[in-house]
C-alpha cells in the first residue's frame, strides 16, 4: 500500500485527487493538509460526502511530519506557493508530484518571463519531469520530482505532437482555442460565476500556459481560453495548416499509430466532452478541411482528471510500477 | 397595428417570435400556423404559460387567409418548405420575412452546391434583401421579401465586416470558431440533447452557412460551429491575421465608429454571452495578439434574438417605418 | 410617466426590478441607490447587459434628493435596512413600496418574536398595506405604503386562500413544502451554491415567513422550504385535511370562481415553474386524494417576479390607477 | 470472478449497472442484451465513452446462451416485460436481480389493483426477496430471485422505518413529499424534459410505488412525487404527527441505534442531494417541529446507484458473500 500525502486537500484538485485516491486499491492517503485554507478540521466536515468514507484530519503543513507519514506527496497548491514547499520537500528526499505550475518550465528566464518574477529554485527545475507519459514515460519512471502539466496544455500538446513530430502540418499560424468547464477556475471563481456564460478571457497572448506549450510543441501559438457552462471537460480546437493536402483518415491513421498501446488516448470520430467527463482519457479527432487547407484537431478532457489529478494519479502509478490505469478505469 | 401572421409557431424560432411580438406595442398577431407540427389547436396547449396570454388557434396553412388577415407574414420553416410558400404569399402581394436559408444567397448556383438542389425561384432571390439592418437597412425600407439572416452568420459578419472593409486584416485565412447555445439546433435537437457536453459538429468546411458569410464577407474562411450547454446565447472568435500591427484600442475606435448610432451593437471589453441572452445585442470586443499578429474578434448574441426572431422584428419595425426598438428593447 | 427611484438596485430584487421598469410604458427610473453596495457606480457596470439601455448612476442614499426626483420610491433591501429608511421617506410624503419584512406583520409583538428585535416604527406598520392586490386591492389604491409579500406568502396564500374562505378544508394540520429556485437566497447565497443540490432548510417552523402566512390565513401550518437547482421559480406543494370527499373539479371551479377576474392568476392542470418563469402568473393546480382525503394544492410563481419585483409593480401600477398590466405583460 | 449478464443494457439503469460493475473487482460483465432497443450492436456504439472500456456486444435476449455464460443476471427493464422474463431465467436456476417493480409485491391482488393486469407467476411472487438490505438482509442472503426496490421506496422506507418500528410517530396522516432528478423518468422522458422545470406528476395517490411502501411501512400514505432540474438525485420529505414531543437530537439517536453498522445509511445534520450523488450512501436528516408535532424526516439518495443499480451490485455482493462495499466505495 503506497502511503500518499495530498497538500491543498481544500482546493478544487485536491478534492479531485481525494475522490481518486479513496478508490485506489494500492494507494491509501495518510496525511492531508491545507496551507492555504488553514485551520485542522476533519475533511468530511468540508466535504459531508466523505463522512463515513474518509474522516481524516486536514492539518497545518509539518514538513517532517508529512514525510514520515507518506511515500509520495501531491501538491495541489497555486503557484508561487508550490515553488516554496517542493524544495523542502525534496531535500527530505520524498517523491513529489507538484500539481501547480511552478517546475514545468525548464528555462528560468523563460519562467520569469511568464509568471514576473525569479525563480527560486532553478537547479530544481532541471531535475523535474514534465509529467506528460504520453511523450516522457520513461524519465517519469525514475523521476522523482513530477512537474505535473496544465489542463490546457494537456489536451493541447497531446493534440497537436503527432501532427507536428510527422511534419503533416506548418509550425506557423497554429491557433487554438479552447473551451473549459469553469471548474478550471477555481474555487473561488465557481462561487462568482452566476448564470450560463460563454466567454473568452485573456485574449491575445496573455495566458501563462502558453510557455509550457510552446516549450513542448517548439512553435509559436496563438491561444484563447473560453469558458463554458459546464462544472468540467474541457474542449481544445485546434487549426493549423497542411504542408500538403492529405485526408482525415490518412491523419488519423498516424494518430492512431502514434498512441498505439497509450491506455488513455483514443482517436475518435468526435471528440465531446461528455464522453471523457469524470474519466482520464483524451480523446482526439481528426478532420481536414481541403478548402482551406487546414487540419482542424478536436482534443476532450476531463479538466480536474487528465487535466490534472488523474493524470497525477497516473503518474504515481508509474513512479511505483503499477498497472498504469489502476485507479483510473 | 400592424397585422402578423407566424407560419411555424410551433418551432423554436417561431415560439421566440411569438413571445416577443405579445409584447410589442404597434404590432398584434392575427395568425398562427404551422405547416410541419400539424394539426389545429389552441397555441397555449402547446405553450402553456401563454395560457390567459393568447389563446388563438393554430391553423393548418391556407395561403388566401392568411393573406387576407395579416400585413406581414413571417415564417419560421426549415429551408425546402419555405422555398415553397415563399411564392405564393409574394404572388399574393404580401410583406415576407422569411428566416429560413432558402432566400439568402444571391447566386442560384451557390444555392445548388450547398443546398444540393436547384433552386425554384430564382426570380424571387434577386428581389429578396439579406436582412442585416447594419449592411442593408436602406433596401430593407422598400424591401417586399427579406431573408432573415442565420445566427451564425450575424454574428460573424457583424464581426467581421468593419476590420475587412477598412483594410485593417488580410482576406487570406479568416478562421472562425464559434459556440452556440444548444436551441440553435432546433427542437428536436434539444431532445436528443441530454448530459452537458461541448463538441465540434461539421468539421472542415461543411457547415452551409459558410455560403452565406462568404457571399456577404467576400472571403474564404474556415468555419467551425460547436455547441456548448446553455439553452441560449452564441460567441464566436474570430481570428484574422493583422495587415500591419495595430493596437486594441485603435481597432476598436474603428468599430466604434463604424457601428455609430445602430440601436444593436456594443463594442464592448468583453463579449459574453450573459450579457445578450433575451436581448437583441450584439456585442463585440476587439484584441490583438502582438506575439502573432492576429486581430481576434469576440462577437455575442443571443441567436433566437438578434440571430434570428429579434432581427426579424427590427426588420418589421424598419419595413413599417416604426422605430427601430420598438418592442425590443 | 411616473418617476421611479430604485433603492437597493445592486441586489437580486432590485436588478429585477431595473428589468421591469426599463421597459414599464408608463414609468421611468430616476433614481438609483444603494445602501449596502456601496460606492456610486454607473449602474451598467454592475450589469453590463444595461449598457446603452440604463446608463444611470447608482448613488448613495440622499433621502431628500430622492424624493425630489421621484413618484414612488421601491426599498429592494433586507430587512433590519429597510426599517430605518421606510419612515424617512414616509415623513417627506412618498409613495413606499417596501419589499422587505419590515412592514408586513401587524402585530408588533409577533414581529418581535420572529424578528427578535423591537419593531422602532409600530405605528407606521399599523398604515402599511399588505401587497397582495387578490386580497387587498382596494386598500392598496389608497395606500400609502406597501408592505410587499415575500415570495414563499404569495405562492401559499393564493394557494390556500379560496379552500380555507369557502370552508372545504380543516384548519389543523395544514402542511406546506415549497421548493424554490437558488435566487430566492440572494446574491450571497448564490454564490455559495455551486453544484446542483435539493435540500430542507429551516426545517421543524423556523422560517420567519411563517409568520406572514399564519397572520394571513389565521391558522397554524408547517412549512418546510427547500432549494433546487433553478435560477428562478418556486413550487409549493399544500396538503390540506377534506372536511367532506369532494372532487378535484368542484375545488377547480371554487378556485375559478375566487380568482374570476384576476388578472394574474390561472386556475391549470398542472402548476409548473416552466410556464411562470419571468412572468407574473400564479398558476394553481387542484388535486383531491381520496384515499387519504386530503386536498393537494400546488401553486407556482416566479419567485422574483409575482413572488417581488412583479408584484411590486402590479402594486405600483394599482397605486397610480393604471393598468395593472402595464409592463407586465 | 462473478459473471454478470445485464439485461436492458441500452436503458438509464442498464447503463448505471455498466458503469458500476465495471469498476467492480470481484465481478465481470459477460453478456449484455436489450430486449426492447432491439439490434445487436456494440455497447461502446451506444456509450462512447466506453470505448476501449467494455467493447461487448449487446445481444438479442437468448435464455440458454444468457445463462450458461453468466452467474447472475440482472434484469433492468419496464415492468411488464420482466414479468415474463423472470420465470424463464428462474427455471434454468439463475441467481436473478430484477430491477423492475413485477415481484415486488407479494400480494397479487394488490398487484393487479395497482398494475391493472393479473400477475403471471403468482407462486415467484412468494420466493422473491424485497431487497432491501437494511430490512432484509438475511433473506437476500440466501435468496435466488431480488426484487430490486424502486427509487421512491428507498429513500421513503428507509427514512420511516425506525420511527415506526419504534413508536414515535402516528401510522394515521403519513404525508411524503419526494422530489426527483430527471433520470429517475427514464430515457423517454429525459428526452422530453427541455428548459430547468419544478412541479408534482400523479397527484393524489395516483403512483404505483405507492402499493410498495405501504406494502413494507403497513401503513397508508399520502405521496406526491416531483421532478426537479437536476440529472440524479432524490430527497423525500416526510411529514409524521409525533405521538408525544421529543427531540430532534433524541430521534436521530433512535435513527443512528437502528441503523447502527449499515455501510450505507448516514445519519447527518442535513440531508442533501449533492452529497449522495454518484453514491450507494442514503443520508437521512431528523427535525422536530414542537409547534406543530410533527416529526419531519428528509432522507436524499441518489435515484440510479441507492435508489436502483447501486442497490442491486449490494444486493448481488450479500448474495455472493461478499464484502457489502465491494465496487461501490
Amino acid at each position: 500500500m503506497i502511503k500518499v500525502a495530498v497538500i491543498g486537500a481544500k482546493g478544487y484538485v485536491g478534492e479531485e485527487l481525494i475522490k481518486l485516491l479513496i478508490k485506489h486499491p494500492k494507494a491509501r492517503i495518510t496525511v492531508l493538509a491545507d496551507k492555504i485554507n488553514g485551520a485542522t478540521t476533519i475533511i468530511s466536515e468540508t466535504y459531508p460526502y466523505l463522512k463515513g468514507v474518509l474522516d481524516l484530519q486536514c492539518e497545518e503543513v509539518d514538513y517532517q511530519k508529512i514525510s514520515d507519514n507518506a511515500d509520495i506527496i501531491f501538491l495541489a497548491l497555486p503557484h508561487t506557493v508550490s515553488i516554496q514547499l517542493v524544495p523542502k520537500f525534496a531535500s527530505l528526499g520524498k517523491k513529489i508530484i507538484d500539481l501547480s505550475a511552478d517546475y514545468r518550465l525548464k528555462d528560468p528566464e523563460v519562467y520569469e518571463k511568464w509568471y514576473e518574477s525569479k525563480h527560486s529554485s532553478p537547479e530544481l527545475l532541471k531535475k523535474a519531469v514534465y509529467g506528460l507519459p504520453e511523450l516522457y514515460r520513461k524519465k517519469i519512471k525514475k523521476a522523482k520530482l513530477i512537474a505535473n502539466p496544465g489542463c490546457y496544455p494537456t489536451s493541447i500538446i497531446l493534440g497537436c505532437y503527432p501532427a507536428l513530430k510527422h511534419k503533416i502540418i506548418k509550425k506557423k499560424g497554429v491557433i487554438i482555442d479552447s473551451k473549459s468547464g469553469i471548474s478550471g477556475g477555481g474555487r473561488e471563481f465557481v462561487k462568482s460565476y452566476k448564470s450560463p456564460n460563454t466567454y473568452a478571457y485573456k485574449i491575445g497572448g496573455l495566458h501563462r500556459h502558453i510557455s509550457e506549450i510552446e516549450q513542448e510543441l517548439k512553435c509559436l501559438i496563438t491561444f484563447t481560453p473560453h469558458i463554458v457552462p459546464q462544472e468540467r471537460g474541457m474542449l481544445s480546437t485546434i487549426y493549423m495548416k497542411l504542408k500538403k493536402i492529405v485526408s482525415s483518415s490518412e491523419v488519423a491513421q498516424v494518430y492512431r499509430d502514434f498512441y498505439a498501446g497509450e491506455p488513455f488516448v483514443r482517436i475518435v470520430e468526435a471528440a465531446m466532452t461528455k464522453n471523457v467527463v469524470n474519466t482520464n482519457f483524451c480523446d482526439i479527432a481528426l478532420n481536414v478541411d481541403k478548402r482551406t487547407e487546414n487540419l482542424i484537431v478536436t482534443s476532450a478532457i476531463d479538466n480536474l482528471v487528465k487535466g490534472a489529478s488523474g493524470q497525477a494519479v497516473q503518474n504515481m502509478n508509474i513512479m511505483f510500477g503499477l498497472d498504469e490505469k489502476e485507479g483510473l478505469a
